[in-house]
């Protein structure tokens, strides 16, 4: 009896302390929205204080005792919870015992370097002198590795980082998924460059006035399915979207003049991430429950929008008349020349600008590189030349300095190490997952083309979006397809589309 | 020497906790903006519980039993404590011994009714109907009274409501203040009535393109001194002013095509707000002193701004000129009819859109109810007889309807009894500080012609701005002026101003 009554109550603790740790981090997402977005200048210092504060205020409340008292009792008695208040045990605990290992002097150094280093990155990319971020990116390195051995790991140190981003992930099941991207990806870099048939490519003057850009983009965002009343557009240098509550995610975009098609593109990206938040279950909203699963799967939402949709064929036979309707300009521009144009596979230096076939290329040598990096394989100096021969390799090309090269990212130079992987996760995820939607929805391509983009967003909210973070990455994935997570879907999808495109 | 040691410690309680209270109001202020000026729609339940959660921790943060530990023993040996310390003490008791009385259950009550009031309250607005309302401002009426005997007074309940505004303030010190204000105000508008000089008001069109509109209050803020490195401007339904840190405090601005005077107004209202607290000493930055006085105290910048300058035919010298050349279709406005247009005297219904002369009448009529109200001295339900009777005493008309009259403030359906008398005192400080403003700097008039508002607003940071809520309202007001608050200084003002303009 008073067992029970106890196990009620951390019960209790739980779901009340996620509850809690959602509300705050909607705050910090306000706080970093607005930062971004509106601000004036002179406020960075004191939001700088807000938003450690708030940091703090989180962190205090995920590695409370209370909290991990009621943990243990739960994890004993995991068989009498329901599904979700397992899930909920799941997170909570993944965070807590993370949390906690990790001393709260090295939390704020890093963050205290963190910041110069992001600055010193700035300078040095600029001037493309990788010399003068070295000794930064060392420093921080050398934080990554006390963090890891303190949270502890089986095989790996580099696991305890990709797991921030990637929850569950391991170098293990990387090094089973990436070198088959790698070589089937280069295969088909050969058959493109091999390719039989004349493709005669148009040039195409792409630029479009900034307000109507604001239209189409608009118009498109509506028709997939976000949903503005919960959620709002706004201008940025660098596009992100962020969750402030159930309601209330916000996307944000840059505008290029001369090519309307980034910010398109852009658009449809966060628009996908967007509407992964905006897709939950009523009955888990402002719960642990109530946020994507990780990194990888957000990706695989974003991308699928932006690349498995947005760049198909189906996709601009609706609405390329949409777009010459309201930019009379554009009526001599042809379907074909236009999805040339947009689909063009051809290696080049730098990652955000990389084609769908190449892309994956990039974060490869990125993993590589940085796997090697936290087993002290290679050094921080090495770095430029490592990563100059592994593009030579892999992509045939080899910059010719460094800011095109090793200082492009701003990832290391914050101390995110073992994010890159989740943006290729994202693609071999909508890989798999777009096989399986297109076998539930044989007549996808027809209804894309019709404009029913409700049926795909639909399919999307009933499969993935509903259930948050009831599920893992690797659970969603066995549940929707029934099998593991394999890049041979994502494969099969590029040589499909360019197979078409290119003749082969 | 262990004593010394613990009175240090106290003080650091003290000076962390108005640090926090102050990141934590910043905060709360953030959520607020955002929530006005760029919030979707649907956002609006999870803003109301992340309003509440950081509302908690402010309460009780300031609630906290070391903290009045602290108060008390720092209480106990002022005399060692320097000026700033003193004033924080000052300051954290005042707030705290006043919090600590509330029980939390009565907050909650009042806050859960005041927001269905509020709702009932545009309701019975929209429809003009009193009846409807009455019943949520009775509630409201019993709460706030529970919470004064809870507080306790010396003379009067409503003290402790005037001092949730205006610290400090009592209903005494008003029957002192209002009636002379009341009295000299009819005299004023009856000498107006029987102007001998014959005054010819020539209907002018101000309606202004709202780009147009934007730009021109743009160069009047800035030429005013307002910071946009340290602010911004957005629009809004209803304007207000909000500091989120000491270098981030917004205005906004409501626009209205057909006559641009009055987002001109309201922009220059707003921006003397905000140059009050854009105005702080460096070393109160962060701490419990960096916050105005008082409602009164910052009305009276504002209005400054507003009135005395914004109204003045010097300011017009100046800007006028501005005018025509920004919008050319002014080109025949002369100085002399914009004036009267905007300083014409005549008794109105809506407070909001009074002059300056029938103003204070608004309020006192306010202010009467209100302590009779408190007082049971009125019933709820007599409460719009009352207004007309005194609307026609003191004004000489009457509303038709209620929505017209004792309906037309949201003040009173969301508790804030107390408020409405800071109006009147924003305008008595101003005119007393104005006074000694003038005689310190004896050519304002004709700097300001020539558009020298630094003079004015450097006098404003060095005898105002600068010390935040080092002083309480009447030591400012002694410290400048060397007298006691006194009626005489505004009322002199308005018969200078207004004795030229209707020959009396």
């Amino acid at each position: 009896m008073k067992r029970n009554s106890s196990l009620k109550q951390d019960l209790e603790i739980l779901r009340n302390t996620s509850k809690e740790l959602k509300l705050i981090h909607g705050i910090l997402s306000l706080l970093g929205w607005d930062q971004e977005v509106y601000m004036p200048s002179k406020g960075v210092l004191g939001r700088g204080k807000q938003t450690a504060f708030i940091s703090e205020l989180y962190h205090n409340k995920l590695i409370s005792k209370e909290l991990g008292n009621s943990i243990e009792k739960l994890e004993d008695n995991k068989d009498k919870l329901t599904r979700n208040d397992k899930s909920l045990l799941r997170n909570i605990s993944h965070d807590y015992k993370k949390a906690v290992k990790i001393p709260s002097e090295v939390v704020k150094e890093l963050a205290e370097i963190e910041t110069i280093s992001q600055k010193a990155w700035e300078k040095a990319k600029k001037e493309s002198d990788f010399k003068s971020f070295a000794p930064y990116l060392s420093k921080i390195l050398k934080l990554k590795l006390e963090i890891c051995e303190k949270v502890g790991y089986k095989n790996s140190p580099y696991d305890v980082l990709l797991d921030d981003f990637e929850p569950y992930m391991t170098e293990e099941k990387l090094d089973k998924l990436f070198p088959k991207l790698r070589e089937e990806t280069i295969k088909i870099l050969n058959k493109i460059k091999n390719n039989k048939i004349n493709i005669v490519k148009k040039k195409i003057n792409l630029s479009m006035p900034i307000d109507k850009q604001k239209q189409f983009t608009l118009l498109v965002l509506k028709k997939l399915g976000y949903d503005f009343g919960a959620g709002r557009r706004d201008e940025v240098e660098h596009p992100f979207t962020t969750w402030i509550s159930a309601n209330d995610v916000r996307i944000t975009t840059h505008y290029y003049k001369e090519d309307f098609t980034k910010a398109l593109s852009s658009s449809i990206h966060e628009g996908g991430h967007a509407l992964y938040e905006q897709g939950r279950d009523k009955k888990i909203l402002l719960t642990g429950l109530d946020e994507g699963i990780s990194f990888g799967i957000h990706e695989s939402q974003s991308r699928t929008w932006e690349n498995f949709v947005g760049r198909s064929k189906y996709f601009w036979k609706y609405f390329l008349p949409k777009l010459k309707k309201l930019y009379p300009k554009f009526k001599s521009i042809q379907e074909k020349d236009l999805l040339l144009e947009i689909n063009e596979v051809k290696p080049s230096l730098i990652r955000i600008y990389a084609d769908e076939v190449t892309y994956n290329l990039h974060i490869i040598i990125r993993f590589e590189i940085e796997k090697d990096l936290i087993k002290g394989k290679i050094k921080v100096n090495d770095l430029p030349e490592v990563w100059n021969s592994k593009m030579k390799e892999y992509l045939g090309i080899k910059p010719k300095k460094d800011s095109e090269g090793v200082l492009q990212d701003v990832h290391w130079s914050c101390g995110k190490f073992g994010y890159f992987p989740t943006y290729s996760l994202g693609n071999l995820y909508a890989g798999q997952f777009f096989y399986k939607m297109k076998k539930d929805i044989p007549d996808l391509n027809k209804r894309i083309e019709k404009g029913d983009f409700a049926c795909l967003l639909n399919w999307m909210r009933e499969e993935i979006h509903k259930f948050g973070h009831i599920y893992t990455a690797s659970e969603i994935c066995k549940k929707i397809t029934g099998k593991d997570l394999d890049a041979k879907y994502f494969v099969n999808y590029l040589n499909e589309k360019y197979g078409e495109m290119y003749g082969f």
